[in-house]
């Protein structure tokens, strides 16, 4: 005999939201729980993630309307018709935002808390620590001695991201939106500097706080943070795109906005860089050896506008940037 | 004796541009050539490189008014107190925009014609052709079977960036403004396929092309067709962000424009990428590892907002979204 419940309760999103997210868009729905096949195991959720990019399927149609939202959870199997899953353990999964949900093994993670706080396998454990994680140091590798500036700082992400960069031995600036976030990361989490950019002079008080700079920016928010960062940053800076929730919750689909690109970007790993070929000299032999050759067997075409003399200069430049010439301009003298 | 001339023309900006670039900006001095110290030499330019860039060192102040105007010159050594360098040699060097020029070894580069056309040398074999090369094949990693755009395909850099893509064994798809321009392209350099950006329809076009997306995009224009091309990229693209020619001929400042970031980036090396954690899945056990012990003995900080039971899962997101949650938020059954 058990004592299997046979309904499970799922939260819903009813409309897709319009401006401001609502509670008015949620509903949590009852549905039937299936007895379990073999090879199955019933889990009672503990914890659900409650995730700001959310918002954004909410919106753009890959939420479903009135069906289970999907989220990570963590929750203990409270019986199993699976040998490898016992009642007691503790699983991570994405089934989401339900009170039970039955499991199959793929795509569920065991989690071992021993005497920790199971919270953390949420937040600073969990997936979100792990983008803070690879963010800052794989995507963006930061060093000791540089700057790093970490959006969104008090969020479960970024508040990870700021004391990663501490511990490296980054010299650390954060922004947030409130004073307590800004406090908790001054007293508690040891943040050199944290903005406030609700206050009106918050660029300038970055611009302050960054003095050499910014050699790494972990961006949780995208929007003006992102421009205000990009316009500090240094040579050879690197920036972590994580998230841009500054841009979630509006009516506005993200095509039709000024820096949609960024959307794109984010969810598509994208890697945009900028160069300069002084970085690159132990290329130039092999870019001799190969250019050359193909340009003496044809195989790679050269067109140059040749102009005469200086006189000719201040014309060939207008042309040029008019797009009139094709392939490189020079002047002979 | 020798014939060595006493003076020098050269070409100086005489005003800043404000809006197009015109040739009454420009004006040609005459100065005072100083007579040989040790260790110097005579340089008679051969071939000036004109380059879209300088028109924004000629707006910004980069480029100094009323003096000598900066870029790259081959020229022939003709006469020289410098053991290392003969008269008859031909030598690259930056002092640019003029018929004469004292050389000091540093700074300047010999140049081997043997028996290809010097231009190639301001071209394909020349700092513009290394910026393509170095771009596609180091900074986007262009890989053969992959999609590759490169803008103002016409030009000097895209002409060689585009041709290299296809001798990658790339699809190249390339942007220019006129119909002869596209010729060239497709008649001449072997470019798949080639779209004119001033045609009306040329983002329709555009994505027509890339039917399965963009993989690589070598970007010389910024602008639109940046914007366009990132709507096209796929996970994992890469852009190589070489020029931004469509920004250059303005009044406005860099600094005062939509997208005022891209300069900067472009002009810093700067590096930004997305990415999705379930890419670096081999940190998983560092991160659990580091973090664990971190949280264990305090050298982070953590904070967890717990709301418990499936009905508080709306209000959980509407105050997240909202910025009034700090750390990271979980919904306890």
């Amino acid at each position: 005999m058990t004592s299997t419940p046979r309904t499970a309760r799922e939260v819903h999103i009813v409309r897709r939201p319009a401006g401001p997210l609502s509670a008015a868009d949620f509903a949590v729905a009852e549905t039937a729980l299936p007895d379990l096949a073999p090879g199955e195991f019933l889990i009672a959720n503990r914890l659900l993630s409650i995730d700001p990019v959310r918002r954004v399927f909410f919106a753009n149609g890959t939420a479903p309307l009135n069906a289970g939202l999907h989220s990570f959870s963590i929750g203990e199997v409270v019986e199993s018709r699976h040998p490898g899953y016992a009642p007691g353990e503790l699983v991570g999964h994405y089934q989401g935002l339900r009170d039970f949900a039955v499991g199959r093994g793929d795509e569920t993670r065991k989690i071992t808390a021993g005497g920790d706080p199971l919270e953390w396998h949420m937040g600073p454990l969990g997936v979100g620590g792990f983008f803070a994680y690879v963010g800052l140091i794989e995507v963006a590798r930061a060093r000791p001695g540089e700057s790093v500036l970490v959006s969104s700082a008090a969020g479960s992400v970024g508040s990870l991201a700021v004391q990663l960069a501490r511990l490296i031995g980054c010299r650390t600036v954060a922004t947030v939106g409130s004073a307590d976030k800004q406090a908790w990361l001054t007293d508690v989490a040891g943040v050199e500097t944290v903005i406030d950019y609700k206050q009106a002079d918050w660029r300038e008080r970055l611009a302050a706080a960054l003095p050499d700079g910014l050699d790494v920016y972990f961006d949780n928010v995208g929007g003006a943070q992102l421009d205000a960062a990009l316009s500090l940053i240094n040579p050879q800076g690197r920036v972590a795109v994580c998230g841009m929730v500054s841009a979630y919750d509006s009516a506005t689909p993200f095509s039709e906005r000024a820096g949609a690109w960024t959307w794109r970007m984010m969810t598509s790993q994208v890697e945009l860089k900028s160069y300069h070929v002084r970085d690159h000299q132990h290329l130039w032999p092999a870019f001799q050896r190969s250019v050359g050759d193909w340009l003496r067997n044809g195989a790679i075409q050269t067109e140059t506008q040749v102009r005469d003399g200086l006189d000719a200069i201040p014309q060939a430049f207008v042309d040029l940037i008019a797009g009139r010439s094709l392939g490189k301009t020079v002047v002979r003298l």
